[in-house]
């Protein structure tokens, strides 16, 4: 990128033009109409969510409705769903002038990835050979959600930085990257992580780290006095803090094993997170003279916890192993905030915005490393024969495998997700580069105002008149 | 309306008085006390929460409490109520000085008519002809707030303008009226309608408008110093939008059949809703000269696809078929929003304060004729025998209808919606037209320090002094 | 407290130090690893959450998976997790400047307390005496939430005058107090209380009453200008109520028994909570001079209703007695925050931040009660001779019990809530008076910044200048 000669360097220093009138619309409606053909051709509704579900009960000796996997998630479902929307879109709108580009942006971009995440997740993991078509449920569109969250968790890093357009191009190659590593790390190397620990937070937050260092703005103090929060933005932002903390439990259950798979990890979350509230208080604590807390910390590395427990969750890793991780992961999470963030940015250039790194890549990498060390420590006594089996998925051509080995293709899965991370964020960091997609000027970044009509009045008012913010 | 003598016109001019301090608890209380007499009278817990549930049990083989209806619906209950309360009270707060109005009056009309809902759903659905008796469970609370969606529909026409008296009887009135309608729908009619487009958001949107058109106020400009936004009003504005868009599957499925009726419902929903949310932002987009995005498309058309599916959700109209329904919503809601409301406010005299007209009642029709045509279209081979009479419950009286003449009927019911919504609303609005209810001069209008108390203060505070906002 | 010397009196009256750089850090990390330790020797997974789940349900003849008590607890159990970590938290938010302490702190002693909570109700309800562990599952996590609300409420009273340190002191003796009571309450007198009327609220607010007794500041007035709220602030706590409110049917039916038990809990909850709405209303509007309504009522009154019926949601209370139960409780409240918290400060010193004495202490009073009535009339004609047994588990010691007989440990019950929370309360007020814990000057009161850094700026921002709120 730095090797480029003048006229490449002036090309991409011209005046920033941020009319996205054109592109914006373009790419969502040729992206919508591209869904509706390969959805048309592509994907169906499988045997619990048809209308042929009553024969297949007949078939298959089901006695109750109440066996449809639907009731078995549906609750975490939609659990997780208000982490996508709501605890995402509003945990990132602590900026003072950045709040509607927070849930605006967060709101468009995920209801972009999940439809590309049902073909792509079905493409590797569901299509049937015999009818070409993929069968959709409820555990498909966790699965979009989950994908889409590896791309929120990118939106993170670059937030304020970005035009909408970028997002979406950021999240098209988002999804498609997530897609392939998810296939790899799950299915070709049999790794287990429902919470997606490495599939999810690894490859998002390296995957967004990537591409801010490309996109990196050596003259963003341009744009300082939007850079901070308010009183009521800060607040607002706790919405979504406390949102994705309360039912982190619901996302590393959501896809576990029916009964005690779901249930195991529910507890164990919810005792991991606990366990970093506490801790993300002590440090933030230490780090003011007066012993005063910071909001930054408060609101994301009390976070860190579930994160760090994506892959282990389901595990019997037991309840104080569950405290052990979280009180880590506190503390190294905010010392992050603390110590790592602005070293980033000085010395690797760097520029995090919500501080991913802190709240899901180390997190992330910790996480990986805790479900290979709980994988290799499993035994027969502690979860039985038959628990064994079913928590590992010891079957078909994986039925001969240790758990030793499990826990050695635990941690190459985590390898997988953080090349994939840093490689995929390079290359599309360097498509976002491109002068065309109407990116702010560095004095007008983390100001929504560029992408967002300022004033909004009801029709019967006389628009001659302006009425000014505040 | 027009044709009154001077005396008349006179009385209806006159100064404006929004004192409610007798009529408001006056109301407030005659109602539950009759509330408390009828329930005395009418209302008991049916079979499934009442204690003899033990005996059913037995009585009905059945072998375990989770076959309990509570089970298949309470996760689903929970979403539809937070829509009520969260989803339809912010999505109000967008003005810059009616969020006390918006939350607080929605809660109150809320409150008031779904007991008035579950008398008059249940004399005209499940009264009991031998004891007499409403028998009530969970899926009666759900349809309880489905009704009172209606309402609140309404309250979206004439926010701001009207006096919280004025929207207790406009809720009294439309919670009765919905009752008819939906029996003449569902029970006569025979038409399918599990999330309302057609029960629920056309007789609501028409309703609303109806009695914003009786209600007009040509001086309303006026108030035009309140009739805004500032930054933070649409920031939780967005916390209604959310809540609605997240949780409008559950909505859509509420109370549709158990197993793949549930479960097709939510896959649906789901979709339409992502393909809204591109739309809506290109659209919103195309209308401005910078391409900038505009917030109060975002926070309303986002939401029109969950209503045009109301109808056809439970039915297999196809993933795809899901997303097309999306995709041409999003467009004509936020059209809707660009060119027919002020043509409905300059040429039409309708005043309609948060556009309900296209987020209600123009994707209501559009989810009635979608279900016709869809049910119309309806086939044994794509439903199964059996599949295709649970869907349309072709049981009984209607064991030999054919789904040609379900797609009559469900066109029919469409048309009874509007006629029940623009006749009734009318019929109320020239109720509500008398100087009796407190309603606030043009002025006040938009400005809710008429029915709140603006300071409040904690009581060990010397209350001599006054702390005026900000 | 009032008879010490003068020494003694200079001692306590000395300056304020808000330095909490060394106690909150410590108290942290030392509460941390010491449950880790005490989780390591004594909590389990239960069998439900274990993985012997599969060997578990061959042994006991349990066909599906759907029979783990996950799925009859867990959406209720998230309900319950939003109001605790989001209702109680946002909706202390209504202070102009202390939000963040508000939310914040709330997050800190939920996360403290429950951990706590999961030890002392173990060691209380379920120490396995053959192996001497606590095995958890989802309704252990319920009851530590329940456990953790007791704190909250107290906070609620105290809100704004003390410092970080003192909460966690007042939580980790609020838990230990509340587990004994719990196990004489539910134990020891077999009194039945789901929703915790006595067990929750009433000893929770006594407990805060009494300690803000002990903590009295007859300087408080000099912090006046920070004693109110203004517009952002009310909408923000509104978000706290709606949750709490809606999700109160969860709350009250989220440990009662399986089937028809958590079925009518909630219908009961669900109708006496829209009557507790009305006559808030009615009665804040008849207590202003023109009928304007007041946002401290509807705030809290609201949810008297609920409080009132955690006692008897579980009872044949039936659909009208649930009405009258809130009827009369939106009235009582509300009239609490017109003359009796005026009364309270006034004459009995007690300065009540957020009124807790009108939503939690007297609702709570008249829940017991009428659980008692309502115990004490129950009948075999209405429950069932099963029904009775089983709704209030008249097995074992207790299986020849009367309801009569019930009645009166039913009330025998609330005495011992309201005695160990006023004792308790004394006691820990005591505690908490001692000059070391970091509390607030009168003139700091609800002001957040002593313990909240005020500015956040991004890691890229040039820290030199400074950004001040607004």
């Amino acid at each position: 990128m730095g090797n480029c000669s003048q006229g490449c360097k002036d090309y991409f220093s011209r005046q920033k033009n941020t009319n996205i009138r054109l592109t914006l619309p373009v790419v969502c409606f040729v992206w919508q109409i591209a869904m509706i053909i390969l959805f048309g051709v592509f994907i169906r509704y499988d045997k619990e969510s048809n209308a042929h579900w009553v024969e297949t009960k007949a078939h298959d000796n089901i006695t109750s409705d109440i066996e449809n996997d639907f009731y078995f998630r549906y609750p975490s479902f939609q659990d997780v769903h208000v982490m996508i929307f709501v605890g995402f879109g509003f945990l990132m709108t602590f900026l003072k002038r950045y709040s509607f580009g927070a849930v605006g942006f967060n709101f468009l971009i995920a209801s972009f990835g999940l439809q590309w995440a049902l073909l792509m997740q079905g493409w590797f993991h569901s299509l049937d050979p015999q009818t070409g078509k993929i069968f959709i449920g409820v555990e498909s569109l966790i699965n979009a959600d989950f994908c889409v969250a590896g791309c929120l968790i990118a939106y993170g890093a670059v937030l304020g930085k970005v035009s909408p357009v970028q997002l979406l191009v950021m999240t098209l190659f988002g999804v498609t990257l997530f897609a392939v590593e998810e296939y790899i790390i799950l299915n070709l190397l049999h790794a287990r992580d429902a919470g997606g620990s490495m599939v999810i937070h690894t490859f998002g937050g390296y995957y967004g780290l990537a591409i801010s260092r490309v996109l990196y703005r050596p003259n963003l103090h341009q744009s300082k006095r939007m850079q901070g929060s308010v009183y009521h933005s800060d607040t607002f932002a706790m919405i979504g803090t406390l949102f994705l903390w309360m039912f982190w439990p619901s996302f590393n259950s959501a896809i576990t094993d029916h009964g005690d798979g779901q249930h195991r990890a529910v507890i164990n979350t919810y005792l991991c997170l606990a366990s970093t509230v506490l801790t993300t208080v002590a440090i933030s604590s230490l780090s003011q003279k007066t012993g005063k807390l910071d909001m930054v910390h408060i609101q994301n590395s009390t976070l860190a916890g579930g994160v760090a427990l994506g892959t282990a969750a389901e595990f019997m890793i037991s309840p104080y192993g569950a405290l052990i991780v979280g009180f880590f992961c506190g503390i190294i999470s905010t010392m992050g905030y603390i110590f790592i963030s602005p070293f980033l940015e000085k010395t690797l250039k760097i520029q995090d915005t919500c501080g991913i790194h802190n709240l899901h890549a180390m997190p992330g990498v910790i996480g990986g490393i805790v479900g290979a060390i709980t994988a290799a420590a499993a035994s027969e006594s502690v979860y039985g024969k038959q628990g064994l089996i079913n928590t590992f998925d010891f079957t078909g051509d994986f039925k001969d495998r240790t758990v030793l080995t499990q826990g050695g293709y635990q941690a190459a899965g985590m390898c997988v997700s953080i090349v994939f991370g840093v490689v995929g964020g390079a290359i599309v960091g360097s498509i976002l580069k491109l002068p065309i997609w109407g990116d702010p000027a560095d004095e007008n970044c983390f100001d929504d105002e560029v992408y967002w009509e300022s004033i909004k009045l009801l029709h019967y008012t006389d628009h001659t008149e302006d009425i000014s913010h505040k």
